[in-house]
């Protein structure tokens, strides 16, 4: 029997391009994962354990590399300060604090294929030790920022913390608008991916133009990787992000496929909806159905096509600066990017 | 009928001197109180309505009042620069992320003679409602903080949340040592004490020498001030700390009455301890037995001797100032403080 030989079609694979970035930026990787592991201790075991079990479980490191890239893009010297690597450190503690509070406060019982932290320590044991990275996260910044790089993390804090209280206040609500659920993505994901790529800007001696264009790439990248997400778990073919397709069905989560959905729907479809997210009463077929009236409204197509719209913006911010094999990865990553459903 | 005139014993009641201290400082309380005020606001109106319930229910602003004190003692010229009431706010700010954060882990229902926000709004909220103040309390130190206090600050917070997690991991554990259950008040207590003085020094050009006083002081209070709650819930004519009497034992709760009458209980009485504390095992008749077997002891004296250490050598560690109106309210604060229980 004649061997397969299968072709992997890298030049839209999201997943290839974070491998390049991983490998452009090795060195960068390995000080800042040095930094990691060393703020990672704390004499309290528990915290290290904990920390560890999900700073440690094999993310990707997506936004301090973005840091390290946007710095790259933006330093035009040869002589290059390495204050910048403490930042990208910051920056994925504050986003692993993030993701412990989530999983409390959405009750996670996975993540990345793991069970989550409070699956196995519990819930105040993650809330205090999310406390920790989260104040690790200052002392990094407050060693290696400058006053406007400390000004935009703690800002940036501050925003996420309303996104996940607005997200909260929102749950269940079905007749959430786009544009309020545009607000809550912005802060849960946008708002960490685009002071990612500013503090790896302004750690360089560039314009405030050039800040500016990196805080909208992030932004619009952010806002466009969320809505993928959304789309992932309405999708079949994708193992993507470590979670059951259909996850964020049975939790109620109310993402971009639904809202359009239940616009658009009509009476009855109306009542399913409020039945199975609004009072969580659901069914085996449940899922089949709702994917199939998202389908009938062509609710995933039009999620992917505002997520183009998005990265279409994150691309052409980029046009202020000159080719360089910097600038293609962010091109390529937020392109790619949008094929992460297939 | 004769009219009986009380006479209140104000020279040895803390609440007196709180009060001097508040009208003393009431200036600089008002524009701190301002600045909190509108940093509570939100454009998530959940947020502010949480945040203020907590912040504006009546404490005593004892942490940014000592930061006002504590300025005031070491501002040696006439010229007052004002970014220390930036700082006093992040300070407040912190404590409240903090008992927000804590009665969620504790599950307590009832603060300051109110429900908690946990009981009122759930725990997912007040999790994230924390988040936020904490965030809100670094972008306030980031604005006026140098960056020896912005250091000085996130540590703090590193040490507060290690603090918490390390008491968690001794929960119910009646083998805790001593010099454990310090460490944990230390972090808990002692160090935002001793941050909160800090500040103020370190906003004015004084010397090392003085703000090494300053954080010696607020630390041997802070733990002073621990030990005498400790005492309170064992002590049966106080309401000082808006809960109820055999509370921390109705919850299993571990400080240093318990843990000294554990270390010296006999074989029955350890049983005792064990049923009740750690396998939470009560009936009705419980707290007054384990009164008794504390007073037996003399674990309530001793553990107000060890206040009291604490407190002289709080005291002492003014002694480089020169005397004031501003050394003395602190020297009266510590003294009144262990006239808490009575």
């Amino acid at each position: 029997m004649a061997k397969v030989i299968k072709f992997k079609k890298i030049d839209n694979d999201f997943n290839y391009y974070v491998e390049e970035l991983t490998s452009l930026f090795q060195n960068d990787l390995y000080s800042i994962n040095s930094i990691i592991l060393d703020k990672l201790d704390s004499k309290v075991p528990l915290i290290k354990e904990i920390a560890s079990y999900l700073i440690l479980s094999g993310g990707k490191r997506l936004r301090p590399l973005m840091t390290s890239c946007a710095y790259h893009i933006c330093n035009e010297s040869n002589i290059s300060k390495k204050n910048y690597i403490g930042l990208a450190a910051a920056v994925e503690f504050i986003h692993a604090a993030t993701l412990l509070h989530d999983d409390v406060v959405d009750s996670s019982k996975k993540r990345r294929g793991s069970l989550t932290a409070n699956e196995v320590w519990g819930n105040k044991t993650s809330v205090l030790v999310g406390d920790f990275l989260f104040s690790r996260a200052f002392q990094l910044m407050s060693k290696d920022g400058s006053k406007e790089i400390l000004k935009l993390l703690s800002d940036t804090s501050v925003i996420i913390s309303e996104g996940e209280v607005l997200e909260l206040s929102n749950d269940k609500i079905l007749t959430i608008n786009e544009d309020i659920y545009l607000e809550v993505i912005n802060a849960k994901t946008a708002s960490l991916f685009s002071a990612s790529c500013q503090v790896g800007a302004m750690s360089t001696n560039t314009s405030k133009e050039k800040i500016e264009a990196l805080k909208s790439f992030g932004t619009n990248f952010g806002i466009s990787f969320q809505l993928i997400d959304d789309v992932i778990d309405y999708s079949s073919s994708s193992k993507e992000l470590g979670k059951n397709i259909g996850d964020d069905f049975k939790e109620g989560k109310i993402t971009m496929p639904v809202i359009l959905a239940y616009l658009r729907s009509n009476i009855k479809e109306k009542q399913f909806w409020k039945k199975t997210i609004q009072d969580l009463k659901q069914e085996n077929s449940d899922f089949n159905k709702a994917y199939n009236i998202i389908k009938k409204y062509n609710c995933i197509d039009d999620t992917i096509e505002r997520a183009n719209h998005f990265a279409r913006k994150a691309v052409d911010s980029l046009g202020i600066f000159k080719d360089s094999k910097y600038k293609n990865i962010f091109i390529n990553l937020v392109n790619s990017s949008l094929n992460r459903i297939n």
